[in-house]
């Protein structure tokens, strides 16, 4: 099926910032063998989108029109959509009241604009919004369809996922569907990576394998083309048991969805034990990322940011003579810090994170030198040194502290 | 002047790949006063590319078409341009010869196809590639101008820096350029903000005001367009003074790169203060967020994590029968965390958080209710509730939690 794609935004068209939506849309399309040929940006200017819009109304049996949904002057797309369709908006009242109720929760003035946000194509569907205000658009004539959805990006992830994709899986053929899976890696250069499973699947010719770099994993995406859904999954795990047996050292898990702290907390809370931190470069880093998925509460109570070694003497009673002798940077002192935050909290797994997260050099170690400490239960405490790339930046260095700290604690439990 | 920018990549419509080239592109068009009203994105197709090169041809003073230059046989820019234009290419002898000289210098085996790099459109101008192999084209008739330019980041923003700017300056009046300043807000629903910007700034009508929603902040852009750059100067000035002073209350910088985070602590560290945290739905993100500005140990040394209310007393030592009175949702509570945070790390101040991340309710209270309390060296502590909405979710509710707690310590600060 052809498909285009209109982005909507004069900062988008000034470059002031970066269309990621459109991207996102695409790679979910590709899983349906759908592929939006042309993708449009335009300003916020009525008469430029209604005219754009038409052109691929006439021209495409599936239209995306995405942003310029929000309740200011500028946000016209709405009203765009329905003039280039020759149809009008219409009030979803339920949605209405909602917004107002939120609006009362929240204690914040709604205005009367954003009454547009309750609003859509006249004769189509409107979309819930799972995250935001704005109802989005499902509208269909004569074999056309025209989609519209919200700028910001984690409200048109979510719309797309949630109301979007189901409504498209019913058009497309799902007999000769693409059938695809997704292995998450950790700690891997893509291209050796990538190399090393070209080795281990030459045989597997009639699965497609593309990989994708996400912030805190490499994605490998392993496809099957018009096959039934019996044969293609077959070709799938045989693939997949191939790929995991070469590289389990950095597999953490499957799914689009599937983060290596997620994995972690599941898996903590599978073997009813309970974590704790010490953080130095990290600052809490690794603690908030724990916290961030649901459920965190059965192996996680608290633990210590120890960001000054005044602060691992205070707080966790290292000695400051360890420190001095073998340098904050160390293993010795991360190992302590895991060990003492275990002991100080009366859990059973302890992480330490000492490190230098730059941009200046720490005890004459560059920025991204890091030693992550891991104490367990009846285990000698593991400690491990990263080298991170300097030029990746303060924020990434921690970040990826973060997630090695959390391959260290997989690893170590899985076993 | 009005443009056109044409992408042109496969990888790109399949969103394997971000194009970040147009927004560069856009942003350096803006400083001219040239805006690319339409920005289209096409696979590698020859049939595709053809057709809307003519129609940006025929419709737009000036075309960028970008991408799909490399030796490869899906490389199909140059001829479906020189078709376009019912031209032909041309090859470039000296070029040619650098090339081939080059790959002998690198040691590493051409291809025949590399010739294809050395070729430009006939009747144009080759443009330089910086730091790369292919040539650009600069082809111009009957008023309308094409330029052609290579899709690998670094190699297109040295041509267009190098190259192609100079060549648009000479083409428009550089006395009339735009000139912009970015003004944050935070804690302001869009709507809201603008509605009072936009009755304040009445009378400032060559002003243009916008407005972006970002993550941590609303973005609030002045452009002045067509005047000399004092007096934009002096407008822009003007429009700063009459918003601030409406909106003193959320204002908290000036700069597109400007955040709440690094305007704490700079605060913090100018008044000589350090400031230390205790989190619980939080987690450890606020104390994270400090870690992540440059300069952050001359503020802070280290804190709390107190996910769980045992954590609140063995670490802080807030009596469980205040808890139990008050909840762990409360005014008391969020008080207490940070008056204890601040007494045990012996520092300025000290802040507390508390509230429902969801997706559960707790203590009967919605997802989304916080109390965040302030303890300041000589003073009352601060307590405010927040009602964030719960619809948008966990990490988000976490997240404008540690941002809102961010504008209490500025708005406490800076009196």
């Amino acid at each position: 099926m052809d498909a285009e794609i209109i982005s909507v935004g004069t900062e988008i068209v000034l470059g002031q910032i970066v269309n990621t939506n459109a991207p996102f849309l695409a790679r979910r399309l590709g899983t349906l063998n759908i592929e939006a040929q042309r993708q449009l940006t335009v300003p916020d200017q009525p008469d430029l989108l209604e005219k754009v819009i038409r052109a691929a109304w006439q021209r495409s049996k599936l239209v995306f029109v995405c942003g310029g949904l929000g309740p200011t002057i500028d946000d016209i797309t709405l009203q765009g959509v329905a003039s280039a369709l020759k149809t009008t908006t219409q009030l979803d009242r339920d949605h209405w009241s909602w917004i107002k109720q939120s609006f009362k929760q929240r204690q914040k003035a709604m205005m009367p604009e954003n009454i547009q946000q309750a609003k859509y194509l006249a004769g189509g569907q409107p979309l819930a919004n799972p995250v935001g205000l704005a109802l989005g658009s499902w509208y269909e004539y004569s074999g056309h369809r025209l989609v519209v959805l919200p700028g910001p990006p984690r409200e048109f992830m979510a719309m797309v996922d949630q109301e979007v994709m189901p409504r498209l899986r019913s058009l497309v053929d799902t007999t000769k569907q693409i059938v695809s899976r997704t292995l998450n890696f950790f700690g891997r250069p893509e291209s050796q990576l990538m190399d090393e499973i070209a080795s281990v699947t030459k045989n597997l010719n009639r699965v497609v394998i593309t990989s994708y770099v996400q912030p805190d994993a490499i994605q490998v995406r392993l496809t099957v083309h018009d096959q039934s859904v019996t044969k293609a999954k077959q070709l799938l795990d045989h693939a997949q048991q191939a790929i995991i047996s070469k590289e389990s050292e950095y597999y953490f898990g499957r799914g689009d969805d599937c983060s290596l702290a997620a994995t972690v907390v599941h898996l903590l809370k599978e073997r009813g034990l309970k974590i704790t931190a010490a953080e130095s470069l990290t600052g809490g880093m690794f603690q908030s990322t724990i916290c961030s998925i649901p459920g965190a509460s059965n192996v996680f109570d608290g633990g210590f940011v120890t960001y000054a070694a005044s602060a691992k003497e205070s707080l966790l009673g290292i000695d400051q003579r360890l420190i001095e002798q073998y340098g904050v940077v160390s293993a010795q002192t991360a190992a302590q810090m895991a060990e003492r935050s275990r002991q100080r909290m009366g859990v059973d797994v302890g992480i330490g994170f000492t490190g230098v997260a730059g941009p200046d050099t720490l005890e004459g170690q560059p920025a991204g030198t890091v030693w992550v400490g891991l104490a367990l239960p009846g285990q000698t405490t593991i400690t491990r040194q990263l080298h991170l790339g300097a030029y990746v930046g303060r924020q990434e260095i921690r970040r990826q502290s973060v997630q090695y700290g959390l391959q260290m604690i997989y690893q170590a439990l899985r076993k």
